[in-house]
């Protein structure tokens, strides 16, 4: 099973959740899981892509309560660890697409680079060495592909 | 979507392997998502039960390696987080069901005693107050449609 | 560092605190360092025992604030793990001491023997094989003793 | 109980080691208690520093085993989290100094600026707002000192 990761921030604004919103349909298209935080802004526009997609997606939740998901999460993991389940979003994903985002997508990035996992950037923190940047929703759909065609070849 | 624990050691013999194959097949027919700690034994018996079923099965592994997991898991949530992921199992699932088990499956049906979860007990550490104790698989599943049913009718 | 974990209720009867009160200021006695979950009940019995012998106290508290830890803890971790962080607790410790407690206590005695630590037991869970059983606090200091003296032996 | 933390890569040259270790021996003056990954590298350096300083250093592991913890830990917490650890030192820091670092550093950063913690930076990313950056040990000691001060002040 292909799972792929999408992290972002918990509120944004509408271009940014419609690109998220792209980005979880393309997930879906290439038959894999998506992974994310669960939560509302970009995680809910990731995860609504998706599943229009007729994808699945799992929301690893920080708090104590499965109906604190978007209502597009599939599969809810409640794991009451707060930011420390950042870390299994990273460590679940076999490749992480960041868009936008704040301090907490910054610090799932930096695990990710940390542990060696693919980054693909849309609109988010600039000028990281390890991320691989593209400019629009079909980009990452293409980056994502590319990474596991890769993986197939090797 | 109800999600229903499996809980029991990573190692037991082949006719609590089948009873656990028995109990993963009647959750998919529920049309649950089966939720356990990934690896072998009695995780394996469960999952393969409910793959066999056509249902979907998720492995909360306490290690870094989505290969770790049983052949039968279809999403892997990768936590690195030991024998703390226990916990996350327990949160995750709206009902568990312990199937024998050691030492790791009664730091489970501790806490999901502590909070309030149903636990269905087959086979496994006996006369604890609050676990429902069945004898058979077919008696598991109707402990879990009863729950489900007694959640809608309140 | 020799580090003894104390676990417990957060709640309990003024017997049971005074026991482990008793407790703490024994391991304080010891020179070693205690742990326990940072909380009320038999943790600020035995944290404010260990205090008044002039010994440091850890408390690895479930929640996002220090200031819920008892008043006796000088070393408060603030985890926000919620109840996972009783598997740290476990961990940390050399040996443990269990005093009365109720389910969440039954989940670290249950990890311990999984890990295979030196479990000490004072009015607790009964005829769990594995607890070193005593019936007293002076027993219970005895007991931590002969642990580390047979560990300098070994 | 002040608890600064002091969060840095796990290996560095001989002049961050030299820097974190005058950090380490500045927290001690203050009384309060040093906390980090208990790691080597700019970990080891700041518990060495504050051990020769008479103070006390607790060190949250990432692994199962207190030995792989730096010999100037003088209070080893065991988690088994991985990297999700972290995020305890963070939450367990009234205020955090990063000195140098790499990607696990960067991951703490982001977690503390989450949070609202303060950061005093050393030789570290850069061009981060919401970071204190100074150039010297001493001045470090000065910016934990003003963030005591006026806390109290408040």
């Amino acid at each position: 099973m292909k799972m792929i990761g999408v992290i972002g921030a918990g509120s944004c604004n509408e271009e940014i959740y419609e690109a998220a919103r792209k980005v979880g349909a393309g997930i879906a298209k290439t038959g894999g899981t998506l992974v994310c935080g669960g939560l509302g802004g970009v995680m809910e526009g990731a995860c609504r892509g998706a599943q229009e997609a007729g994808g699945q997606t799992v929301g690893v939740l920080p708090g104590t309560e499965k109906a604190h998901s978007n209502p597009f999460v599939t599969i809810p993991i409640v794991t009451d660890l707060g930011h420390a389940r950042n870390v299994l979003i990273v460590r679940t994903a076999d490749v992480l697409v960041a868009v936008a985002g704040g301090y907490g997508t910054l610090s799932e990035i930096s695990i990710a680079l940390k542990l060696g996992k693919p980054v693909i950037g849309l609109h988010t923190w600039p000028d990281m060495e390890g991320i691989d940047y593209v400019k629009t929703p079909d980009e990452v759909l293409k980056a994502i592909e590319g990474y596991f065609t890769n993986l197939t070849a090797s």
